[in-house]
């Protein structure tokens, strides 16, 4: 597979899940709750027909590939090449009508993340990368994207999708970093990595995330020049505790912080 | 002033000013700080240019109409029509890059909101109310916008830009109603009273409101069949503290929670 046919087929799974999904948007939708009301987690009709779409796409096309996906589990996942699907990531924004979800599609070779896109169908926009350099199309066109250096903590903009969803000693770490920078905001999910490497926010720190929640978005943020970790400085591609940047020497001081 | 002649008159209003504020969104900003370094309230050029746009449309138009802009202040506010304007609500999201941002455009008459509309011109979407009823117009077409009655406060969606910006014994009463509800999501700013009169959300909560912030969406979201009022069930139209809500039996739930 070339990277020209493999970004094409990317765009491809886009433009398919997307037209899946955005009937949903904004609609109606009956929400089913995974774990019997102890935590609310929604699966909508939207997200299991983009999967289902994006699967039988590269069932078709790459059949020897194994797909991990969030709706529908793990398939082949010892392949040499697994792609990483999140239907909808961000979504309680998307049932709450917010436009802060997309569709995360990764791409792992021996367990490394090669290539990502997030896509945002209702507005139209695509964030993508190959760890080696990153992209966006959307209503402003098609440019590069590069992270920029905020310098040091004091000046960054962090962002975390909700700090409700760390844990005791996960959220007091969070919080100390919190206390330092210039501003925090809440409730990014995916689109706050993608405004890492537009070079518009420059942290972002979660913990408790799958392996399709960041696996997509690693290439996009390392294509962009920034850097994304676990917590513990190694590689973020199983989820857990995440720490991305768009400077090195912030995110070791992030990760100082967090180590406490 | 008709109404269609109205309506057509804040449409342009968003078209200008979308026009005005579009080249600056996501790209690299000078960010002034208004209070010196004590908290971080953005101002843009691309607010200011909105702005300027707007108060040259209206004083056009109508010479005897009063404005009150987030920006430039207040001209004429005690004449029988005054305009409340906000160009871009949501100012922290529009530095961060994210799209939960809007340009507020609200009128009073002797003092209560009659019209408002929330313009995204990123997005492409509008909403808008006289009062009387609301309506949507974006990428997914036009349609009346309509509340839903979640039932109870277990039920509902609740909305706040950020409890960080709540004090003291604010914050302990927002968190009185949060811990009722099914979910409670931070960030958004304009677009979560949006989600309100679209039936999405139940309950926004929110402190410290400036009235160019309110005065635009307390008729898209009264048009819906919602309500929005101060935490003391009064008019939400002066800002400060306001509680907007699809069901009245919910929002009474809520003012009783808040009260403690």
């Amino acid at each position: 597979m070339t990277a020209v046919a493999l970004d094409a087929f990317v765009h491809d799974l886009a433009t398919k899940s997307g037209e899946a999904i955005l009937p949903f948007f904004r609609t109606a939708l009956v929400v089913e709750d995974k774990t019997h009301g102890r935590a609310f987690d929604p699966v909508t009709e939207a997200d299991r027909a983009a999967e289902q779409v994006m699967r039988r796409m590269i069932l078709s096309a790459f059949p020897d590939h194994g797909i991990i996906g969030e709706e529908f589990g793990a398939d082949r996942s010892g392949a040499t090449y697994v792609w990483a699907l999140d239907p909808i990531d961000g979504t309680k924004s998307f049932i709450s009508g917010m436009p802060a979800w997309g569709t995360l599609i990764g791409l792992l070779k021996d367990g490394a993340p090669v290539y990502g896109m997030m896509h945002q169908p209702f507005i139209g926009e695509r964030f993508f990368g190959d760890g080696g350099s990153a992209h966006y199309l959307g209503p402003a066109g098609k440019r590069r994207l590069n992270v920029r250096d905020c310098g040091r903590l004091e000046d960054a903009i962090l962002f975390t999708t909700s700090p409700l969803l760390m844990q005791g000693e996960d959220r007091t770490a969070f919080h100390r970093v919190e206390e330092q920078v210039r501003l925090s905001r809440y409730g990014g999910d995916c689109y706050a990595y993608c405004m890492v490497a537009a070079g518009l926010v420059d942290v972002v720190i979660e913990s408790g995330l799958k392996d399709h929640d960041i696996v997509a978005l690693i290439p996009v943020i390392e294509g962009a020049g920034g850097i994304v970790t676990n917590w513990e400085g190694g590689s973020a591609a199983q989820g857990g505790r995440v720490v991305a940047a768009g400077s090195r020497a912030v995110h070791a001081e992030v990760l100082k912080r967090l180590q406490g």
